[in-house]
């Protein structure tokens, strides 16, 4: 059972999901990847989106890390850092959030996860290739971020100041994420300070001891704010936060912490689990209002892949056998809706009934990232499981 | 038949809906209106949303000045404009995209909607009123528009100038409408110039001789952008805009248009409607491609109701029996799905296939608006085929 199950996430990653990246997104004429893949792999749209792009050199730069150092691996994370170096930035250093096929910027640096994504990636392939230039880059985009951090969409903030102070759950869990990825080029004590601060952040101020439940946004002093965006949950978030807490807890050596990282879990998934058609709803309202997404109930894959990956690590760390009952059930929603073995890689969006919504491989937001980073961190805890 | 039909519609105005928002929706206490709203009219989040308070405001001042001088409507106008006045604008003039419930300035002049529903509400109680200082309100802001309009979203706007401008459909229609609002306060000349160019723009530039649809965005020299924006079809939109068009066209006594109108009208119907589920998609990519929206599937109030308008007034006009036969289809699709006999008002969001997404009556954009004035257009629209 456990070998077939190690057999599906290794065969899945190796044999479908990278060969599909590899096979359709270069764009060998102007470089970078596409993104927009229908559901053969043919590209629909040729806008170059920052987020993805360096995503997927990360992903290949991961993989011929940890995994193999495969030429054609350490090529593809090459070929797309090569367009991000040519194009990605302003001129003040901070990532674009698009640009046109040919490079030329499309849409100003308003998202700081952009730079999130970049600076994530050069670090990996610093990794790779010792070029100080990636290392370079990465650490000067990390402190941009650092310096952004208070007022991450800068000018295209739309928010009057003042009126409704709000802090989003992402970037302390970015920001510590990202310190474990470039910390051969950070000073020790500087990954240290912001992982106590992230954890400080994530199981102290967003999570919410009345529901739960993770919380999306509060008020700078961490308390509820009654509107539409502090009332937002978003399970598949706090539930990929919680794979990241257990890893941070193992290297910071806390059995409570992962104790409470298992908990928070179970409890998201068993309040975001759609009860009469199966799958984890993609936003919610922790008073039952009505969310502003109109997108609310859909059923999307990086929601499930990161579910997956946080109830194995949660039962290989404490052998809570709830993990594994709500692992194999998340496993079974999951590879009977998402993956579609006959054209190869994840459908992305599904809609409530579990029915394909969006008939893509990727898009503006679903890139070569959380199912092939999933497939891996599922792989490799099966792994240790059975060992 | 069409006596029961005018009945209906003016009964749902007059015994169901207004009465709906007369009760829930005034805030006693701080002024304004409440839309958040929930399937019993209980308010689930009391933010304001300009918009919504000045198309509350215009529709309540529409009843009174055309159907009847009643006291209750004109003093429901005038609560939601004593707090658009106290709070509804910036220091240089242009309106704010939302408030708290006491006034306070939440999201910036970003959205030039604002400004427009602002003009047509004051423009309208004007009327009712004679009041100078609502007609000077409406005046003044027009201009603002006029100014702002080559880019309305001015500092908040993400497109880097140059790459790929695109000029977007909504707002000629919304200039157009908007002068014949406030026609008692501009210059004739001014008002005839804005409808000439806002014909040319829609039946000549926006639309697509093509694939017969009008598109949402174009180049700023009229052709098509192959890209998301480009690509986008928003089918209740261009409807909408073509019971505008017939509605000029009598006022410019020009058949042909009207027959254009009435083409547009049905030919985007018969490709919008959902041959499965039934009901009107809320967008479409003209190249069959997935479109970025990911509510594309979904039904939306203002789409059906903006559709029965523009069939009524196509049939009226021509006598074409496909407008009534389509007419009787989206009516019983209509009010076997959004209608709530039971508690008042309309849903506004339902899922493909026609089960209720959000059991709201009112939101962060559905509020006192697109029912109450289709209502009254069918109903007035009715009264003259009966004649």
């Amino acid at each position: 059972m456990l070998e077939n199950y190690t057999q599906q996430y290794r065969d899945a990653l190796l044999n479908d999901v990278l060969p599909f990246w590899l096979k359709n997104s270069p764009d060998r004429e102007f470089g970078g990847y596409f993104t927009c893949l229908d559901r053969e792999g043919k590209v629909f749209d040729t806008d170059k989106f920052i987020w993805l792009q360096a995503r997927q050199v990360w992903t290949f730069a991961m993989m011929h890390n940890r995994v193999e150092a495969r030429a054609d691996w350490l090529d593809m994370a090459e070929h797309g850092a090569d367009f991000l170096l040519k194009h990605g930035r302003a001129a003040d250093g901070s990532w674009y959030f698009s640009t046109t096929r040919r490079g030329k910027p499309l849409v100003q640096p308003y998202n700081i996860f952009s730079d999130c994504f970049a600076a994530m990636a050069f670090g990996q392939l610093s990794r790779a290739t010792q070029n100080a230039e990636y290392a370079d880059l990465a650490k000067t985009t990390f402190d941009n971020i650092l310096a952004r951090r208070h007022n991450p969409k800068g000018a295209w903030n739309k928010a009057v100041p003042g009126t409704r102070p709000l802090k989003n759950f992402a970037l302390p869990m970015i920001l510590c994420n990202l310190s474990l990825e470039i910390e051969h080029l950070l000073d020790k004590s500087l990954v240290e300070e912001t992982i106590a601060e992230c954890l400080h952040e994530v199981m102290d101020v967003f999570y919410d001891a009345e529901s739960g439940m993770i919380l999306e946004n509060v008020t700078p002093d961490g308390k509820l704010s009654d509107s539409f965006e502090g009332r937002l949950l978003n399970p598949g978030h706090a539930i990929e936060a919680m794979w990241f807490v257990m890893d941070l807890a193992v290297r910071r050596n806390d059995p409570v912490l992962i104790e409470r990282a298992v908990k928070i879990t179970l409890d998201t998934l068993e309040y975001g689990w759609d009860k009469a058609f199966g799958g984890i709803y993609y936003f919610l309202d922790r008073k039952g209002a009505p969310p502003q997404q109109l997108e609310w109930n859909q059923k999307l894959w990086w929601v499930h892949i990161e579910t997956l990956i946080a109830l194995l690590k949660g039962y290989k760390l404490t052998g809570n056998e709830d993990c594994w009952h709500w692992f194999e059930k998340v496993h079974q929603y999951t590879w009977s809706h998402f993956a579609d073995p006959e054209k190869g890689e994840w459908y992305g969006y599904l809609d409530r009934r579990g029915e394909v919504l969006l008939p893509l491989k990727g898009g503006k937001w679903k890139g070569c990232f959380h199912v092939p980073r999933g497939l891996y961190q599922c792989w490799q805890t099966l792994e240790k499981i059975r060992a």
